[in-house]
C-alpha cells in the first residue's frame, strides 16, 4: 500500500495557518501576502506535498468534464427529488466553465466499482461527486488508487483526502424534534432510510440525540428505503405498536406522504391524531392533505458549490472544505398539538 | 441551404422493399437475401445516400457517448418522475456497450442552443437523445446542421431524418375516458400541460377526441407546468365553474395528486363528487388517498431503446423507427361513478 498522501491540512499544521490560506497560496489565488506564501511553499515542498495526478498532467490530458456515478435502482431514483435538483446545481457551474456532467446511473455497488473505473481508464472525467456516502465506504480508497479527484457530499466516516462540501441535515431534524416538543409530544418515532447511508444515519441520530436532550425516554423507530411503499409499511408498523406515537419524523418526503395517507385510511386525523415530518421540500410537500411540515435544504445551491469545489481541486490540485448552510424546519399543517390521551 | 439528406426511407421506396430491411441490409446484418442486399445497395448508390458524418468519421474520432440535454428549471425536473427513470433505462445499454452518458440541464431555449452547439463542437458525444419534442422544434434543423445524429422520443411535428421512439401515450388517455364514460361520467374535465411540448398535445387531443367519439360535448380544461402548484391552481379554477366536471384527466400525476388535495379541502369527496386520473403511475401514486388511476408507460425501457436505437444509428449509418408497447390505464381508488345530481 502506498503511504497516505500529504493533504493541505497536513501543510496548513505544519506552516502554522489555515487550509484556506494553504489553498489560497498553491492555487496562486491573491490575498496571501508574500511571507505567508514562502512559509506555506516551503512546509509543501518539506513534507512532499504534490497536487493530484490528473492535476499535474492538466497540460496533457484533460477531459473538462466532472463525474457523478448513482448507485440506486430505477424505481426509486425516478421519485427522489434530489439527485435531479443536484444535478441542476451541479450544471449551473459547469456550463459557467464549458464543462460537462457525465453521469452513470448503476443498479449496484459492483457495478459502482465498475463505473468509477471505466470513467478513469477511459479518461472521460476530471474528478466526481461522491454523494450517498456510506459507512462502509469503499469509494474513496478506490478513488485514491484510480487517482481521480474528488469532491465528497458532507465527510466520510473514515479519513479522506477529498475536500467536502457539507450541509448539516442533523440541525433540522433537531428542529423538527424541538417544534413537536413545544406543541407537547412527548412520544416521537422516526421513521429512518436504508442504515448504510451516513444520511440516514445522521437524522436518526438527531432524532435519537434531541429526544435525550429534550428529557424524553427513545421513541419507536422504523425502517424505510426512502420509497413511498417502504414509507407506508413503515407507518403501520409504528401506528399498530401497543402506544403508537403521537408524532413521526420521517427521513424523507415520499416516506412521509405515503404516512399521511396510511393514517387516513387507518381514520387516523393528522396532525389531532398524529403529527408529521418529512424532509426534502419537494415539490408536492405544500400539496399534501394537509400541506407537510417538513425540513428544507438548498440543493441546487449544494450542487453548485460541489461543482466549484471539484473544479477548484481539478485546476489548482487543492480544495478547501465548505459548510453550506444547514437544513431548516418548515412549518406547515402537519404538525399541531397532540389530543389528550393520544389516538 | 444544402438539398436535404437521402434518408432510408427514401432508399426503401426506391428498392420496393421495407425500411427495416433496408436498415439490416445497409447495417450489415443477417437476415437479408442476397438478391434484396444487391437491390437495396443498388437503390442506396443510385440516390446517393450515405452514413451520416459522425458514422462515417468513426475510425477517426468517436466519444463513445452519448448526449442528452433537458431543458427545464431545476425546481419542475426534481419532482419530475421522467427523466430519471429515463435515463437509468439508458444507462442499462450504456453500460453493456462501455459507452457514457453526457448530461446538460438548462434552463431555458438559448441555453438549449448552446448547449448542442457545444457538445458537437467539443466532439463529447457521438449523438443525441431528444426528449419534450415541441411543436415548433428548432432543434432538429440544429442537429442536422451540426451533423449531431439524433433519435427523437415519438416522431416531431414536421419533417425529420432522425428515427423515433415512440411510446403512445394518447392510448392511455383514451382508455381513460373510456373507464369514466363507462362509470358514468358525462362531464370530464382536462388539466393539460404546457402547449408547446408535443405530448401535452397529444395528451390534450386523446382526452378531446375520446369525448367526441363518445358522443360527448367539449369538457372545460385548464393548462398547468406539470408541477402540484400548478394542478392545484388548475383544479381550483374547474371546481370553481358554475358546472363543475365529474372527472378530470389530468396530463401527469404531481398535478393530479395536487388536485385530490384541492379536492379534500373544498370538501369535494374523490371519487363520489370528482373523479381523478393521472399521468406517469409515479412511486407516490399507489400512495395517495385514495389511491391513484393514472397511466402508466415503461419509462425505463423507452429509455434502453433510445439508447440502442441511437447506438445503431451512430455506428451504422442508419436504424429504423421503433414503435413501444403503448402507455395503459391503472385503475386504482380515485376513479368512481358520480354522484347523482353532481357535486
Amino acid at each position: 500500500m502506498a503511504a497516505p498522501r500529504v493533504t493541505i491540512t497536513d501543510v496548513a499544521r505544519h506552516a502554522g495557518v489555515s487550509k484556506t490560506l494553504v489553498s489560497f497560496a498553491l492555487n496562486d489565488r491573491p490575498g496571501v501576502s508574500p511571507e505567508s506564501r514562502r512559509r506555506i511553499l516551503a512546509a509543501a515542498a518539506e513534507l512532499g506535498w504534490r497536487p493530484s495526478h490528473r492535476a499535474r498532467s492538466l497540460s496533457v490530458s484533460r477531459a473538462f468534464a466532472l463525474g457523478l456515478v448513482v448507485a440506486r435502482p430505477a424505481e426509486l431514483l425516478g421519485a427522489d427529488p434530489f439527485f435531479l435538483a443536484f444535478i441542476a446545481g451541479v450544471e449551473t457551474v459547469l456550463s459557467e466553465h464549458d464543462q460537462a456532467l457525465v453521469l452513470l446511473v448503476v443498479r449496484d455497488r459492483a457495478a459502482e466499482v465498475a463505473g468509477y473505473e471505466r470513467l478513469a481508464r477511459d479518461g472521460r472525467v476530471d474528478g466526481v461527486l461522491v454523494t450517498d456516502l456510506r459507512h462502509d465506504d469503499e469509494r474513496l480508497a478506490l478513488l485514491e488508487r484510480l487517482r481521480l479527484p474528488a469532491v465528497t457530499l458532507n465527510r466520510p466516516a473514515g479519513p479522506s483526502s477529498s475536500p467536502a462540501v457539507c450541509l448539516d441535515d442533523s440541525a433540522g431534524v433537531r428542529e423538527a424534534v424541538a417544534h413537536l416538543v413545544d406543541l407537547g409530544h412527548r412520544h416521537i418515532g422516526h421513521v429512518a432510510g436504508p442504515a448504510p447511508f451516513l444520511h440516514s444515519r445522521s437524522r436518526r441520530e438527531a432524532w435519537a440525540q434531541a429526544l435525550a436532550e429534550h428529557g424524553l425516554p427513545p421513541g419507536p423507530e422504523a425502517v424505510g428505503d426512502f420509497s413511498p411503499a417502504s414509507g407506508a409499511a413503515a407507518t403501520r408498523t409504528l401506528l399498530g405498536a401497543d402506544e403508537p406515537p403521537t408524532a413521526v419524523v420521517y427521513a424523507n418526503d415520499l416516506m412521509a406522504m405515503a404516512g399521511l395517507t396510511v393514517a387516513h385510511q387507518c381514520g387516523v386525523q393528522v396532525p389531532g391524531d398524529l403529527s408529521v415530518t418529512g424532509f426534502d421540500d419537494a415539490a408536492s410537500a405544500a400539496h399534501t392533505h394537509p400541506p407537510l411540515t417538513t425540513i428544507r435544504a438548498d440543493v441546487p445551491a449544494w450542487g453548485a458549490r460541489c461543482a466549484r469545489t471539484l473544479l477548484e481541486l481539478v485546476e489548482g490540485g487543492a480544495a478547501e472544505d465548505v459548510e453550506m448552510p444547514p437544513a431548516r424546519l418548515v412549518v406547515r399543517d402537519t404538525t399541531g398539538p397532540p389530543r389528550r390521551g393520544g389516538p
